[in-house]
């Protein structure tokens, strides 16, 4: 078995040689390769630049022994296809300039959603590109941010702790919530096919913020279209799907519910928990605490990585990743250290 | 059964003629009669003078149905007794303006912790003045922050998203972590008892932030002194223990073990699951999204206390209140609502 397979061996339950590893936003501001171009360039010029995405992505594939790529790409340049401007302002996040509050808001969004191509067309390219460049060492995941995430963006204008007027538009407005959540559903899922068409070989679907919901919210106001997106990749194209989330220790059976191969969970919970409330035919992938990495002493890192791997041993399919995205402070060599521990670790003693 | 003993006895489990509702931060911004006296006065001087304490504390008695009170306090004057010093910046939430950094810093800690009386007074003061005032028409409950949220705000010297600082000590100074974690132990206790000695009739343990943890660093770093808080304060006074947290769904049998009659829970889990990894013989308290309270339609409200109030039905007790503290949006008219929804709620229909 080469490298090649490991990843996507494991996203199907087939035995792998060791368990494969990759961390979400691998390609970031821990590695010095990355805040070098980040000097030159803004991260929408890196993400609309092919050959710009395209170097990113590779870095951390030259860097360490990750056995997967994921497009350098973004959750919310999707949101144009809605008619929404996007800006990233400096050391404050994303920024949407005409955020959809009021029913006139919601009046001009389009009746006809564009395709794909035609506003993301720069991430497919790259994906290509990307493709071209790696010639079958390691496979590439493609992504985007599922339904709720993206429309909290897309109501609340931008980051939010609360989630005060998203919540109060999905209360107050079911008809508008409706609307948009049918819209995004659309687009997330033609982005997605538009990637494994593109020769992403994996999808992941982040609903990074769905942990701000009660089960109830969740079930009503999100999970019909988080299935339905998946529904539509898997009618169309045939790679394994990730679904992620964090804070999700209280909605797992529904998660399960929603679909998909893998479910990604954070490190709010054990995996041997998380594999019991998700049903013992689902790969999980996860799920180290990104700060640990980023501020423990490697014997420390190791030491908890290994009850990870020892909580997955004889489960069916376990893809090791953080429990969210690598943080800028990360050293990389706690990076390369994390890596070769989980390829080498030989189960306990 | 009169009002006075509605909450007490669903504490320790004994019938109820209807459940009993408060509200964490039930005194607080979301009522006019609190921002006009915060006109005059910032948070510091109303916890530090009784006489307005109790005012504070007693303005939501008076404007709604609620069946028991807060001492109205905050978590963060309590380190005062490792001597640091805290300010609550316009805005900008908490400072600690020389928060625990280095080893030097460290040193610097008081090897003989002041009595409670000495630098808390002031809490244990406005106790003893809510109890005359109250005259036995509701219970007061007083309460503190457990050590890990203690610690961190100590460490990180004010709010924090990632908890980078207070995670790196705990990883790479287990010595200062435990004697910190040790230090703020026996301040909690002590605070506990104290305001159990000065009339409060239950107490809650705070451990807000304790959601950012993976299990595995919640037994090993944290476990044992909220433990030891909880011990200490049984052996010395015969009151309740209320022990909240947030984003505990993955770590519920480690709050179980932690001990406490009560168990608060937010709001990402339903409580019949939660009841089901606590075991039935736990009182739970919760778990209302305070963002739904601020933001949903009365009828939405009543719609969500009623899917609760029937996961609590056949359980050993339930003490309604939300998820988190109550938000400085919420409409007074909601709270007016939701609690004669919750006394007079009669069962699925």
């Amino acid at each position: 078995m080469s490298q090649a397979d490991r990843f996507l061996r494991a996203c199907h339950r087939q035995p792998v040689d060791t368990t494969p590893i990759w961390l979400m936003r691998q390609a970031g501001r821990y590695m010095a390769e990355y805040r070098a171009l980040r000097e030159r360039y803004t991260i929408l010029e890196i993400i609309k630049t092919p050959d710009l995405a395209t170097e990113v992505t590779l870095q951390p594939l030259k860097a360490f022994n990750l056995d997967a790529g994921i497009i350098f790409a973004d959750i919310l340049p999707i949101l144009a296809g809605l008619g929404l401007e996007l800006t990233f302002a400096k050391g404050e996040g994303p920024i949407i300039h005409n955020p959809l509050r009021t029913a006139a808001d919601f009046a001009k969004l389009p009746t006809v959603l564009p395709p794909t191509e035609e506003f993301l067309g720069f991430t497919l390219q790259a994906i290509k590109q990307v493709q071209q460049e790696l010639a079958g060492r390691v496979p590439l995941i493609g992504f985007s941010g599922a339904p709720f995430t993206l429309a909290s963006y897309a109501i609340e204008g931008g980051s939010s702790r609360d989630y005060l007027r998203a919540k109060g538009l999905m209360y107050h407005e079911p008809q508008l919530w409706q609307q948009l959540m049918t819209a995004l559903t659309t687009l997330v899922a033609d982005y997605l096919i538009a990637q494994a068409n593109a020769g992403a070989q994996a999808l992941q679907l982040f609903d990074s913020w769905i942990g701000a919901l009660s089960p109830t919210d969740y079930r009503h106001y999100v999970l019909p279209y988080s299935q339905r997106v998946i529904q539509l990749v898997k009618q169309a194209v045939d790679v394994p799907l990730i679904h992620f989330g964090t804070g999700t220790a209280g909605i797992l059976p529904l998660l399960k519910e929603v679909g998909g191969d893998v479910i990604g969970v954070d490190w709010r919970i054990d995996l041997d928990v998380a594999w019991e409330m998700l049903g013992h035919e689902v790969v999980i992938q996860g799920n180290l605490d990104p700060v640990l990495l980023a501020t423990a002493p490697i014997a420390e890192i190791k030491r908890q990585a290994a009850l990870i791997l020892e909580q997955a041993q004889g489960q069916p399919g376990h893809i090791f990743n953080l429990g969210h995205g690598i943080l800028q402070y990360t050293p990389p060599e706690n990076v390369a250290a994390l890596v070769d521990f989980v390829h080498t670790y030989q189960g306990k003693k």
